[in-house]
Order: structure tokens, then sequence, then C-alpha cells
């Protein structure tokens, strides 16, 4: 199971900031299931309001109404385990001579490891052990001589990594995208006010204006009615390196990013992936709900039928009693219900978007052979994950990616399927408009930006997600 | 909005009766929202626990752990509101001559109100205002002279209308179906215990074994290693009278239910509906989820591409916080989200299973044309909806059913489409394989029992739903 | 430990029936802590709400809103155990013809059992396992052919035992007190408003006006302007038999009760203790807190020193954590700890109002040895409790009962005590202005009136807990 | 209505640490309710449950079960209001180079808004607004290049004011208490454990030892087997500065505290009391609780009889929902009720431990003066209260303190009363053993220690409140 990121959402000068914060991030939460948090500015001073658990968990209409204040920035984080997690939900809210400061942090530093040893030394003290309140003691130090935007670029200087940021202070809002642009960060607009948003879907909800995605090394400041653009200092990377990944498979299908809509993307790789290898099946269906739109591509690239046979629970995502012990592998069923006169005697073509450790997709090709499937083919609209990511994407470590330990011919018998196919590097490629553009680490291992704390030294939380 | 009808679940002589229990009610979520309850029988006395809400909001671990005992019914009932709800949820437990006695209840009786208006000049008492506590009047005055099998015959005499029942007394489980059959009823077996549910998908949930539905006008008996079948007293009807729109929308796709496998029915329904009036258009889309099973029969049977471009948010269904002002038609837009880039200046089918008030379809489209599709067809894959239901459905009164009230031209000038359609009655029946055992009375009127209650003078709540 | 009885209020045309009847419940909270209820008639129907736990936990301000209406009773009862308390919580509400009856119970009747067996036998059903249902039955039966007042008093000639009864119907309220006048019930006005109450206290806090306590065998009927008073049917006892348990613990100090203020009526037990029987001790203290006001009764009348000398933790009450395994007697330990330099050396005597198992009692005595006490006295301000209560309150049953099973001189060796003394039963009518009307059946075993339940043939449940 | 201090408790070195600071908290309960936290290290890592609330809300049997290790701090805080409560919920937890040290603190620093200063012109960046969080950042810094004792030490050479301090890391926890020794800090044993809690009342809960009080300017590390003593840096002042109103007000009368029994001190303040000043009247009569235990002294000093006729409601402390609009001066009555009979006629004696602003005094005693009260005379345990406290008593600022800025005169019309007598300073110093050790600056304005952050530059909350 790849875990998902973290999303951001802020908006500057709106009557009711808090409530359409709380929506932004609603939203987004399949970006972060963890925890979720707000902090506005009023007039009547900073408010912050913070908790474990989905969206509509941590608010309440009272916890709401006390976010007063035009000015609102949000954060959802993704779910992991680890006793120190609530410390860690965002944004990070900090004191400094008497002024407030909030940071949503979607990203992972590379250096965070390095940097907080050096200010360690220096006789800073941490509260969390995630890579944002590296970030932020970077920040305080700057503005003892410099003005917000200033101290941004200041210490957007000293770290590196992926990181789209969205800062506030009272009376100014930053938003900042780093270099490479590993992952999105969109402006819009929504009557008079200023939106940001990781991806677009928060603005279809809020009826908010795309204006454009914030771009790789820029820095984007709103104050008063003003919105000015600004860029990064340092030398640039000759091009950016977007996060593939959230094409194939973390960004909401609705959502506009990297200049891609994500549903027709993913039927790109879909219809790309049936070129390539197309099996003589009964039929195509996918593992829903993250197959859905590649096999809907395939479908239409193959001139198979499409099936919609697997039966998703709707109220999957809510605390469970424990399942009783005369209930086998019942995790993977109560997500998901084969419909089995669909499956009995069938050769059938399943599509995902990829096979990370391979656990659920052995216990879902099992259960289809229980029902009677003639015959499993697997393709995979994304090429074999071999590689750790170091930019904010948690996949297992090394040891755990079925592709980097196994061969094709492996893991097909692994899987007990009759045909497995993952999309090339060049079909994945083929389905972008910009193919030079992206960070491709996890298929290749061609780390973009080195991660220097990785040599096992440091073993620092990255804002979203450990590395 | 249709609401959902209620679901049941009964399981004898299992080690973990309640637990089981708990899951078979959960895999049918879909049947019930407003509450759940479940009873158990164990040497300890007689368990109950009901709540409003969903399964996993009404029990937790420790309430489930108090349901001892090797026997359990359970009840989902559908969201409704009246400030007597909480009361009304099932199973119904009540005392007599020191036995407990416990009830649930699917569907709606049609001479409860005569029938209680009758006990009540006897001197009877009503804690509720449901038909369930009508039926457990004549199920005890059947009591004094008669066994549990013998009483439940004799109570079911006396009712007349839509009736799956699950009755438990100590060491004995009654499973009864009214004799037209109105509502599906399944019995199953798992490892050495009885079970029993509305729809099968619960017993995939558990891996329990699926063996036959319970028979219109049957009724099973449990009773320690013996599991017998018995009949209903008094003329029984020519034919069953199964409500066909259990097949269109109400069971869930990977149940198995009146002899039919739902997906599959579901399919023909649209193949069918493809082959009556196929429009000129791009593609085929559903209105997500009621509308993707015909829509894949839609698309196979008309040639046209499937496309799946409105986006469902997974996390709806939980309280929310109130939008805010400036978001108008919110509660549309938060459910389902269309890809704008696969919209605009396309001509697209839509389908879906059922128009009743046309409200939320008319908000839809208008999304759609705001985002500038340049045709919208909309196909329905069953009938006009112009009758109310007497037997357990919950449409809107027919003062509220749009086909009641306008012909084909004007609803189509109503919902703002290029074309409409609706399955013809005989398409629909060609999708079933037994098409005389149907009740189509919400579509023709017809009504197979007529409703006693239903002049005027009694306005009684159905066990699940008022009529 | 000695379980309360129940508390009923009820309130008569007010704007704010449901949030004085909240009050009117919480200042009677030491009657009844399991559960707590409230029903509202409104213009627009009848509401309830009830649930297990303490008032302030069972409803909230959006439960109390919902609760319309300006006229209201409501029922707190005390703490058991048992798997069916929730349904056994009131007001008990029932529909009848379409019509809503609530009651409010305090009290148990001596011939439920035959009752509800000869119900049964016609074919009534039982929703709980509490007499008060027993009582509706004939209630809603004599409603065939009566008026509510005159129903309630036919209800009435047929019950035996301790009842205070409020009923009520849409536009009237009956308050009514058995004839033998068990338990208390007082009558007040509030601005325009007719209030009913178990003890005045709830007045006090409301600050409405103490008119009377309904006499015994009275019925007070409250209907648009009018409060009209009539009398039960049948014959009357030559002499009331009020429940003298009452006053020595169970009624709130600053409670006025069958023509005695308590606190003052308590003191003059203590008196009258300190008369019969004085050690030759350094000073007095109390167990807390029902200790107290006899134990000031007792130093003023013996010229000992008062002293206060265990401290009671406020906040015992509320859901603990389980205490480690280290922590012995830590039950006794957290709700009251001795002051060990006022105990060390010191010749102390110990007043409380009665000992009905005698384990606490053990327990406190053994820590005042372990903390250096010379001398431990004991004086209880009532004679030994040596025999069952039939009429609501829930002494430990006879086997349980200390006095019952030993006499004196082994309760003092069991106590491990230097000298214990009961207050006689002269002494304790000594202390009431009219000793000629109370029931002393706990502590003389004559019992006013019978009970037929009680040769262990029936077994049900009292309103307010099990005989 | 003074507010209470926080409360501290430590346990090094036990199979069930955190349960038992669970149980050291809630002994500790009246020190503070605002909020409650534990920190406990283990050899799975760090564990942290904090929250707002009382004690038994804030932790929950799971929560508790998380708290794995043998050692264990925790702290309450007290109710306040603001924004930012939750964060400055205690111990407060940092990480400094892969370790964590946690840090429990009771008392103000009076110096810490300077140091602040310094420290974020420095860099240093700050997650609370509470002085804390200043003293961690001087201990990490020493840390450094010492030890922890040393480290504790020498940061605590540079704070000034009013400090006791439980420190923990890995395997050593350091308590310390200032120079003054203004508030109180107890070392017991508990088997072979050591343990720390501002008040004795929390040994006796789990029945550990007293060992001896923490002495002013000493440091005590516990590390593996061995416990010892060593002595904070700089010159130490002649004298101690206790706080007196620990003794008057705070502390449970249980407790044992600068070498005084509170209950037994407060006693001796009545008694003082009543030689200073004994009226003629029928009784004298506690508000409680806090005048209980002077009350007890003044009536044995004077003779007059002792009553305890106002009733406090058990209930009270839990959330509550809005009184009624016709229900004035709701706020009082509930807390306690007087006894009318008691009151109707009579001239009464109140005691009471102190007077703040008044209000509550003018509301209780035109409530007596309403039941028919003949006289009322007010008998203060404790002096005129003219200055506000630095070192971390919130009493309301000088403007509202309504000694300082009215005559005895003033005071006696404004209440309304017959008479009002405080104790004197010689009473009050005459009430303890060692009457030099005190600080009485809240009676005199000499202040032990000044204030740098008084002037109005630095508005930084103390740990423990508000300066």
């Amino acid at each position: 199971m790849i875990k998902h990121e973290c999303g951001v959402f802020g908006i500057y000068d709106h009557d009711e900031a808090a409530r359409l914060a709380y929506f932004g991030l609603y939203a987004q939460q399949h970006r972060g299931q963890e925890s979720a948090g707000i902090v506005t500015f009023g007039t009547d001073g900073v408010h912050e309001h913070k908790g474990m658990g989905l969206v509509p968990d941590v608010f309440t209409e009272a916890s709401l109404q006390k976010l007063t204040g035009r000015n609102a920035i949000g954060h959802v984080r993704y779910s992991t385990t680890g006793s120190s997690s609530a410390s860690n939900a965002q944004p990070f809210l900090t004191n400094y001579k008497g002024r407030s400061i909030a940071l949503a942090h979607n990203g992972n530093l590379v250096n965070a490891g390095q940097l907080r040893e050096d200010l360690e030394n220096e006789g800073a003290i941490f509260s969390t052990s995630n890579d944002t309140e590296v970030f932020m003691h970077l920040l305080v130090r700057a503005l003892r001589h410099n003005d917000l935007p200033g101290a941004v670029k200041e210490a957007c200087y000293r770290v590196r990594g992926a990181y789209c940021l969205l800062v506030m202070m009272d009376g100014i809002m930053v938003a900042v995208r780093d270099p490479h642009g590993f992952h999105p960060l969109a402006l819009g607009r929504m009557n008079g006010s200023t939106v940001f948003a990781s991806e677009t879907c928060a603005f279809d909800l809020l009826e908010a204006e795309f204006i454009r995605s914030v771009a790789p090394g820029e820095v984007v400041i709103v104050e008063g009615n003003n919105v000015s653009s600004d860029t990064l200092i340092g030398p640039m990377p000759e091009k950016p390196a977007q996060c593939i990944f959230e094409l194939v498979y973390f960004a909401r299908p609705d959502s506009y990013i990297f200049d891609e809509q994500v549903y027709l993307c993913r039927k790109k790789m879909g219809c790309n992936l049936a070129r390539e290898s197309t099996p003589d099946v009964d039929f195509v269906m996918p593992f829903p709900d993250s197959g859905i739109y590649p096999a809907l591509g395939f479908a239409q690239g193959s001139g198979l039928p499409y099936e919609h046979a697997m039966i998703r629970n709707h109220y999957v995502g809510r605390t469970f009693i424990q399942p009783s012990q005369s209930m086998r592998s019942f995790g993977v069923r109560v997500k998901i219900n084969p419909v089995r006169e669909m499956i009995e005697g069938k050769r059938i073509c399943i599509i995902d978007d990829s096979i990370v450790r391979g656990t659920t997709m052995t216990t879902r090709v099992k259960k289809l052979r229980e029902l009677g499937a003639k015959e499993v083919h697997i393709r995979i609209s994304s090429p074999p994950v071999i590689s750790p990511c170091y930019y904010g994407i948690d996949f297992s470590s090394r040891g755990e990616l079925i592709a980097a330990q196994h061969n094709l011919a492996e893991i097909t018998r692994k899987l007990d399927v009759d045909s497995l196919h993952y999309l090339s590097i060049e079909g994945l490629l083929g389905s972008v408009s910009q193919p030079q553009n992206y960070c491709m680490a996890c298929f290749t291992g061609n780390y973009p930006v080195p991660c220097d704390d990785c040599g096992g030294k440091f073993k620092l939380e990255g804002s979203c997600g450990s590395r």
C-alpha cells in the first residue's frame, strides 16, 4: 500500500476563511488521512485547531467558529504510525518576538538531518521530529534581518529536496514551490480572494477559479491587494523533476496538475499499456478505485469490454470492530467484493496503477481463482518500482519492494497470474506532454537531488513521511 | 432521492454470533443508514444494543462484547426524520411471561393501522409508532395457545403486505417471507451455523455459503440441530410479486436475489435500454454509483465508449460542517465532481437507474452545461415512477413524483436535456428471467395487495418508512 | 452501600419547561445516578430524551432544544447493573389511539408481578422489566372508558405499594401519591407555572415557591389554569407510613419533606444518639458526607469537639481508570482520606447514618487503626437494619444485612471497634414530630403493606430497584 | 475566585509508572483543572499524552496503556482562558540530538520575558507562550557542554522567581526547588521507587511513604539505584519565602507541606481569628469547602456552635447546560444551597479563607439576607489581599482586588454585613511554626524577588498563569 502525501490549502482575505479552508482540505482528503489542521490570523489574534483523523472528524462547527480571521492556511497529513504523530500535525505554528508564524509543508527535505544537527549544535531545541520544524528554525533566524519573503528565500537557499510551502504571518501569505517542482501547487482566485491548493479539485469544490500552477522555484507573495511573484535565489536546475507518481496514483482524477488533466493522462497510460501488451481475454476490469482510469483507457485502446465487477464497500474507512476469528483475509474482502457470476469461467485482464509490495494483489488474485476465474492477467499502468523515494512518497523500503527483489518472471509466479506486464518507461513518458520534466527516480534509481540524510546517520521524519 | 429499505441478519448457533451479525449488517449498510441493532440470546440472558447511525458508529468493541450468546438477529433501518426515531430502531424486543421475544422486520404491513385500532380497543398499549409492534402484539396473543412457529403463522394470517421477518426466542429462530415475496431473504450455512440475510452480499463478507432464497410464503424454523421448512396458512397468491426496484436500485450489485445476479441484471437493463434508444453521442457515462451497471450494459449494447468522468468523493457520508454562504449547490458538488476536460464540447449520454423527484438530476445537468457540454442526453434504466409504494420503499409522495405530474416532453424540458428516454416496461421485464413474478406497482399503479390503511384514516409508520 | 431511590419532577405551563426540568432533575441527582429522562408535550408533538448516566451527561444543549413544549415531566433513576437498564429509563412513554401518555414513577409496587401475569394472560406485551409498565397497562385499559384523572384513580385502585406518580397527556398533568405516602412529593409554584418534585431542594435551585406536600392518597390535577385536588378511591389506611429512611439518609439535607426539615431532623437524631451513648473520646467526626448532620447534633448534644478529619475527594464520581495492582483498597481511599495527624494517638467517635453490609465501615476503621487511632467508637444515627425494603429502597438482601445476621457484640467485633451503639427506635422516632406516621419496616420487620410478589414466584423489577 | 496553581508528579523505576502518575495527578486535581499530561520514558521510546480538562477526562485506559516505561512525570494546570491553552499543557517535551527531555514546572519565573527576548535575538523559536519553554531553551543550551544535573543548575542560575521542576531524560530524573522555596515539593518512596509530588496527599492515595520535602535550593538527582542531593549554584537568600497562601487556601487539608499539617494549620488560623474578634452570634458556619477548617478552629476557639448549613451540590464541576432566563444568580445557587430553617431569624458568623474580588461573597450574603438572617458577620482567616502575586498565584489584577481599593469600613458596607474582620498578619504568622520563612507579598506588597518582567514591557504567561 502506498501512503499518500500531504495536501496544503491557503486562502487570503475572505470572510469565511476557516470554513473554506475546511472544505479545501476536505477535497484533498485523499492526500492525507492521518491528521488535519487549520491556522487563521484574525484581528483578535491567531487561532489554531489541529487533530488526528479525517477532516470531518477533526473539526466541529464549534471549533471552526473559533477560527476567526480572513486569512487561513490548512494541511492534511497522511496516515502513519508512531508515538509522536499528534505533535507532528501541521500547520506548524510558532511565535517570534510577539508575532506568530504559521507554516504548512508538502514534501520532504533531504538535508534536514544535517541542518538539524547544525542547529542543535547552536542550541536550538525541537519539539517535533519532522523536517518542517527545521525549516521554521531557518526561517526565524532569517527573519532577524529580513522581511518574510526575503526570509523565506533565505531559508529555502539552505534546504534541499521537495517542498511546497505556505507561510503566513500577520497580513502576509507566501507560497513557494521548490526549484524542481516535485509536487503540485495551484494558485486560484475566489471572488476577491487569493487561494492556494495542492490540487485543483479543491478549487472545484469551492467553485474558485484556477489561475495557474505556481512555477518550480517561484515565490508568490500575497499582501493586501497585491499578489506578486518572485524567484528563489541560487542556481536553478536545468529542468523540473515533477513527481510522475502524482499522475500515476496520488492526485485525484478530476485535478489538473503539471499541465496535465489527471483523468485523461491515466487513460493515456492505459491506452499505451494496451498497445504494449493486450492479452486474449473476455474483458478488462480495474482494481477499484486506482485502476479505473487506466482500465478505461486500456479498454478503449484494446477494444476489449470494460467491466466493473469488483464492488467497493462505500462505508470502508470508518473504524472497525475486529473481525471474527473465523473470518480469514477479511481486510481485503471488506473493501471490495468480486461478483462471482462475472468471474467464474472467465479470462480476465486486471488493470492497476502499480504494485509495491504485492501482498494485496496476491490475495485478490487468489480470491479470483477461488471464484473460478479461468485466466487472470495483470497489466500495470506504470513501470516496476525499484527504488525508494526521498521526496515525500512513502513506498515501503527497498527490501519490501517486490520489483527491487524479483524479476518479471518471479513476480508473475509469486502473484500466480497467467501473465503480467508493466507499462514501459517510454510508454509512461509517452502519456505526458513534457516527458523531460519528471522525476522518475522510483522507476530508475536516478535521483535528481541526492539525499544527504540517507547514509544512515540521520533518521529524521519528513513532514510527510519517513525516508 | 429514494430512501433505502431495511436489512435483516440472523445467525443461529455460532461462538461469535454478535460479531458476525455486526459484519452481516455492515455488508448490508446500504439498506439502512438510520439505525442499527443486534439482539443476542445467551446462557446469561438476552442482550440488546441499538442506536442511531451507521453500524460502525452504533457498535463498539465494548458493546459487542456484552452481546454474548450463540444466537443473534440484527437489523439496519434507513434514514428518515422524526422525533420518535430512536425508539423505532430494531430488533424489537419484548418480554412475555418471563421469556424474551426478538423481532426484526423488513417491509411494510398495509393493514397495520386497522389492526392497531382493534388492539387498542382491546386495551393494548404501544411504545412505538411502527407496524412491527403491531405484529409483536399479534404474535404474543398467539403464543398464549401456540408454540413459536405456530404463533408466527397465526400472526401472519392476520397481517397483509410486505414482510421478511426474523423472530427469535430462547433456543429457536424463525424466518418468514410474506406470500408475495416482496423483498429478498436468503438462507445460508457457515460451518455448522445457520444464517439468514436480506442479501447474499452479507454471506460473501462472512464467507458463508448461500443455500437458497427463503420462498414466498415459507417459514424456516431453526431449533437445535434441526432446520425445517413450513408454509404460511391461508390462501396463497397465484404468483409472487417481488419488488423489481430491488433489482433496479436497492440491492448491492454483488448480491444474488430473486434468482437474479444483480450486476448482470442491471447490465441487461442497460443493454435493453441501448436497444430502445441510443443517441448519437461521444460517450456514455453513469451518474455514480447507481448508474454504473446499466451504463456498462448500455455501452456494450450500443458500442459507445464508456467513461467514468464524474469523480465520487469517497469521504462523503460523514457529518459535515455547514458549507459557506458563498458555496451554492454545494450538496451536489461535494458528492461528485465532473472532470471538466471530459465534458467540455462533448455530446454525452448519461445513464441513471431512475428519476424520482428530478431535483438532483436537474442540478447535475446544469453543472454539465456550465462546464460546456455540447449535448446532454439522459437514459434511465427503468420506467417512469408514477405511483407510490406501500410495501416498504420510501418514494416521495405522489405529488412529488416528477413522472406522476409531467409527461416525457415536459420532463425533458424541466431537466433541460437534449433527449430523455426511460426503459420500457417490456424492456425492464425482458431483463429478468421470470417476468411474471414481480410487483411493478410503482410503474403501473397496479397493486398486488390493496392498502387498507391508505384511505387517510390511519397514519402508521411502516417498520421501514412511512406510507 | 445503600442505593438511592428515584426522583421525579414536573412542570406545567412554562416557556422553558424542558430546561427547568433539567435543573429540577439536576438538583435531585442524589436520588438516582443511573439514568435520566425528560418528556415534553409541545404544539409540535411529544418529545423524549432519555439516557444512561448523570443528568449533565445525558442532556446536551442540542437535546434540550429539541424538547419543545410548555409541559414536561422528568425522572432520575438510581445506579444499578443489568442488561436491560437502558430501556428501563423513565419517563415511560406510550401511544394510545394517537395520544401520547408519559409516566414517571418513584417507588415500588408490591403486586406488580401478579398483575403482570394477569395482563400477560390477557395478551399484553411488555418491553421492559419494571413495574411502571404494569401501571401503564392498567392506565390505558382504564382510559378506554374514563378520562385521565379517573383512569389514574382506577389504575391506582388495582396496585398496592409505594408510588409517587406524575402522569402527563396533552394538556393535562396528574400527580398522585400512594395512600401510605411512602415517598415525598412536593407541590410548588413558579410564577404562573405549577411544579412538582420529589424534594423541595429542586424548588430552591429554580427559586420556585414550595406550596405544600401532596398528601398521601391525594390526586392533584393540573389542566389549563386550574389546579384541583381529588382523593384516591378505596379504603385508606388509618395512618401514613412514610419512609423514615428518607429522613435518615436519602433526602438532601436542605430539603423539607414529611413536614420535617431534613438537616434539623438529622441533627436531632445525632443529639438523641449522644444522649443514649456518649463515649469518652477526644472528638467526634462524621464519615462524610452522610454522617455530617447527625455528627453536628452529636457534637452539640455531647459537648465534644467536632472535627472533619476525613477529606473527601471532590472529583470522585467520574469514570476512573483501574487502579494499579499495587494500590490495595483503593476504592475506599480515593473517596476520603483521613488526616493522619488528627488520627494518630486519638480516641475518636465516628458518626454515620447507618450500617448495611458493614464492608466500607470495616475498611475505614482498619485505616484509622493503621494511622494510629488509640480508640475508635462508632455511633449510628438509626437502628440496626434487619429487614429488606419492598417499597423502593435497595438495601442488600437480608442475607447481606450485617444486623440481620449478627448481634451487637458480634458486629462490634467484626468492625474491630472499641464500642458501637445504634440509635434506638424510640430515639429515632423522638427525632420527628409525627412519629406514628412512618414506615419502620427495615428496622422492625413490620410491613404496612404485605408484598404479594415476595413469595419467590415473581421476580419483577420495581421502577426504582429490584426487590 | 482565586485560581489554583499547578501540580507536578514524578515516579522513577516502577512497573506501572504511568498509572501511578495518573493517580498522583488525580489526587492533586485541586491544583489544576485546565489541562493534564504525562510523559513516560520506556525501552520503546518516549510517550506523551496531554489534553484539556480534568485528569479522568484526559486519560482513558487506552491512552494510559500506550504510556509504557518505568519512569514518568506528570502535570496538572489550572483553568484559564485563552486561545493557545492546549499547546501550553505540560509536561513540556522536546528533542535534542536524538534525546528527549521532558519538563514539568510549577511556579512563575519573573525574568522569563527578558530571557525570551535575548533568546529570540539569538534566533530561538518558541511554540508556546509560557515561561517553561524559556527554561527549556536555557537547559538545552547548557546540555551542549554539561550533563543533565549540571545543565539544570546552569539554567536555574539564569532564571529568577518561583519554580518546582521535574526534569526527565532517559534514565535520569532531576527535581529542583527554587532557592526561596515558594511552592512545596515532596520526596517519597514507594517500595523500591522514588516519587515526587507537589503535595503529600498524592502519596497518601498511592500509599507511598513521605520521606521529606525537597529543600529550597536543593537539586535531587535520581539515576539507577542512586538518589543524591545537590545544591543550586549562586548566592542563596537568607531565608526561604514560602507561599503562605498554600497554607491559607491552595493545598489540600490532608497534605503536609512546609513542615505544617494543613488541616491543623488552618484550624489554628481560625482559632487565632476567634481570639481576635468573636461576634455575638448563634453559630459559626463556613462557606464550603474552603472555610470549613478555619471555621472548625473558630468554633473551638470561640466556644460557639459549628453548623454546616450551606449544602454543597456534589455534582457541580461537570459541564452544564445554560440555565433558564428565569433563573437569576444561578451560578451561586447551584454550588451551595443554604438551609432556610437554619438561617431564618439567626445571627450567623460566616468563616472563609479569603476575599479576593468580593463578588461571590456579596451574592451569598444577599441570599442569607433573603432567607431572613438576622445578622451576618464575616470572619476571614487571612489578612486583606492588597497586592498581586508574581510567583504563580492568579489573583485578579490589583484593580480588581477589593482590599486594594477599599478600606475595611467600605468593604463591610459593600458586602452588606453586620461586621467584618480579617485575621491580622501577626495572627496568620502565629499559626505557623516558622513565621520568618514565608512570602507575605500579597498581604504586604513586600516582594522577596523583584519582578523584572512587570514593568509592562513583557507580557509572557507563566507556566501556571499570567502575571
